[in-house]
């Protein structure tokens, strides 16, 4: 097995008992070392004259690292492991996020208007005017992160109570980057009626609803539906966020090879919900040769098990993965760690493209291919060009919000994959930077800035 | 019609501008007194040499009280209306809760460990142990406040958009009391099918559920069904809240006028969802008269037009509510405006106690009565003795997800109403505090300590 990076995913916080002697620092320092284990922090707990106790930070990349981590300290003769921590389970600890009151609450006056008797005039002035629940209430710029735990991550149906931290960490994204209030809504069905119907029902209080981590192919019916059913926006963060960002990534890394998106051969691994819709966005923004390829290779003309989606993009090509790659230009993952080899990436068409997107582990290690590729972008924070959903979402529901858009539309996606690439200037575009920053505050309010421009263009914004 | 007191649910705020000359300010405090308006704060905004700018906030009783007192202002000679605010919709533009992240996300190693890759094994860890949830997410914290919006308030059925400013106040009255996170789920059904189904559906992330302003009896079957399949906590606040409130306030007004509960005669002024709870924790506190009267007058054996709830409290006697309330000791109104007259209240045996709850306008004016009974006590926060579930609903809370219990009893009930009875002494006791004030901090501990140790021997607390 490659060794990965370490990370903060798998960081442990471990506090040592060590004497208080010339060197003994040292040796713990270069134990961690020789374990590969990358060191962050060491704060200083407590000095006597006899004993120091200490806590030092580690990434580790897996789990098991992080143990042979903690072995390696606890046969230091003279030192005593006092206590481990695990970082990112103690961030999880209580769950991470809030529900707050945006008014005080400190008096019988505050309680009147806020609560009865003065809320009644409100409540029957929405009722009187039901429009004016945009204005008088959280719906105006409150979105439903909504989930059926069946595809968490790269992980699997998960359910959802196991779904539910990644939902919690949305709603932080949606809070951070849009000022957007998001709610976890994990379901206890995988029906697609039920889920439906249960969306419907929960629907008055929300200004759009963000469907996440979904199965194909039943994503696209309960999108599909919900849209014919609501007038809020809804939106498949796993189809349409990846697809809006795998686009504008790849329009800068075309940028950097000199070739034009209308003629690159693109192969994308994995018929998911966001194989697909990458594949419909690149076909709208100009790609005409795309293969698409699932567990059972490429998606051809010949297959008798394809869904109406994989119907879509059917080949005459047939063969495996391998076969679909010689000659590439671009390669896009959206599958499983660890299905692209060396070899395979070394078959592809000059100076090549591989956005390995598999989460949390990738396709292939980019380790292994630096040399070998022109561009490599994964999913991962902790790698440079991260393809990651929180460069659209927060401004597509922010824009969508902002113009009371009826609902969202491709040219919407398209108009934000161009502003997300865009904020990448000529003199700031290279290899290992072809998207902007998650932290770059510009990203959603571009994105914002398209979604409603686009709304009003095309006459489904309602303010 | 009888003038009210005004209070500041129907406040408004005046900007006016006047000539900057001895006497002005004072002709416009003397026009608004004439008015009978509740003169709050006069702030100065501006002054020149030859013109003042003040905002002059006004406690109305009612939204005409508020038009004559605009006029009142808008007729003086030399001044100038600049501006009119509603106070109480001011304070509702944009909603009145958030939600918040917890923890800083600032950096890479922020995400990295609060969203992916690291949320992945926190995930991992609640798929493998579902326990687990309740340690990594928000769910050990989390209520959902659920509405079909068909009895809000006394307002009536005024869907679910109607219904969320009452349901987002409520969420702030968990937050500001209990330290709970609530979040309004307004439902675009009415059937109580669907409503079982759908709360079933979004369970996974709530610890409990609070039903809210379900009309009755559909509401008897939901939270019984509800309780049936989840294993959580299920309040109908409506129904427990007011009458956990109603049996603390009783127990301390039958102290006053020195008359067992066992003994007195109680008349019950609807039979809806509060008024069926009410008489049955009476019943469960030691209660052996009570007659209950909805809006065809007593609910009498002899009728045929009777709910099980009902039928569970029909009594021999028959007539109009006048003739259930000669010679009753308490009166408790859970029904609508302006039903009781002075003359009803007059025909009650000696040092009679009257209740009249009804939200926003009570059952009687209490001006109307101050001298012809020993207690009264309403709905309302703007009078003395305000029977308001927040006494309860966030202590019960708060001390079920403590002890995390699988259900809530009426033991509990009774306990909760006991210990918030006995948090006015003694010395604090009169007939115009009987209840605690809802901004006494001990009252939601108390109301927990005491749901907690009840679940604990009755077996059903898991921690």
């Amino acid at each position: 097995m490659v060794n990965l990076t370490p990370n903060p995913s798998f960081s442990v916080t471990l506090r040592l008992q060590l004497p208080n002697k010339a060197g003994k620092l040292a040796s713990v320092v270069q134990a961690i070392a020789n374990t590969g284990g990358n060191m962050g922090p060491i704060d200083l707990i407590e000095q006597t004259l006899h004993t120091t106790v200490r806590e030092f930070t580690v990434d580790a990349s897996s789990t098991e690292h992080a143990e042979e981590i903690i072995e390696s300290v606890k046969n230091l003769p003279d030192s005593k492991l006092l206590e481990v921590y695990d970082r990112t389970f103690n961030l999880h600890r209580s769950g991470k996020i809030s529900i707050n009151s945006k008014i005080p609450l400190k008096s019988q006056s505050d309680l009147a208007m806020a609560y009865t008797p003065g809320v009644g005039r409100i409540c029957r002035a929405i009722a009187d005017d039901p429009e004016q629940v945009y204005n008088l209430t959280i719906k105006q710029n409150t979105v439903a992160i909504v989930t059926d735990g069946s595809a968490v991550l790269g992980l699997g149906n998960l359910g959802p109570g196991g779904a539910l931290p990644v939902m919690e960490g949305k709603a932080m994204l949606f809070k951070e980057f849009a000022d957007i209030d998001a709610f976890p809504v994990c379901l206890d069905t995988q029906d697609p009626d039920a889920i439906v119907e249960t969306v419907k029902n929960i629907a008055p209080v929300f200004g759009g609803i963000n469907l996440e981590d979904i199965a194909a192919p039943r994503c696209f019916e309960i999108e599909a539906r919900l849209r014919e059913i609501l007038e809020i926006p809804i939106f498949h963060d796993d189809q349409h966020g990846t697809a809006i960002v795998s686009l504008a990534a790849l329009i800068n890394a075309l940028k950097l090879v000199n070739k034009p998106i209308e003629e690159v051969k693109i192969v994308l691994n994995g018929a998911g919900a966001a194989g697909i819709a990458i594949a419909r966005l690149l076909k709208k923004a100009g790609a005409t040769q795309i293969i698409i390829c699932d567990s059972r290779g490429i998606i051809s003309k010949g297959r008798s098990d394809l869904t109406p989606q994989k119907q879509e993009f059917a080949v005459e090509l047939s063969g495996t993965i391998a076969n679909a790659m010689k000659g590439a230009d671009v390669f896009m993952g959206i599958s499983v760690p660890g299905v692209i080899t060396r070899e395979m990436v070394k078959s592809m068409a000059s100076d090549p493209i591989v956005f390995a997107m598999a989460n949390p582990i990738p396709e292939i290690q980019p380790e292994l291919i630096t040399n070998d590729v022109a561009v490599i972008a994964t999913g991962r924070s902790d790698y440079a060009n991260q393809i990651n959903n929180v460069l659209a979402f927060p401004g597509i529901f922010r824009g969508a919000l902002d113009c009371r858009a009826s609902s969202l539309t491709m040219s919407m996606y398209l108009e934000a994959a161009a502003a997300i690439a865009a904020l990448v200037t000529a003199n700031e575009l290279s290899p290992e930077n072809i998207v902007p920053s998650v932290f770059d505050k510009r990203v959603a309010i571009a994105v914002a800035a398209a979604v409603s421009h686009t709304a009003r263009q095309e006459g489904i914004a309602r303010r």
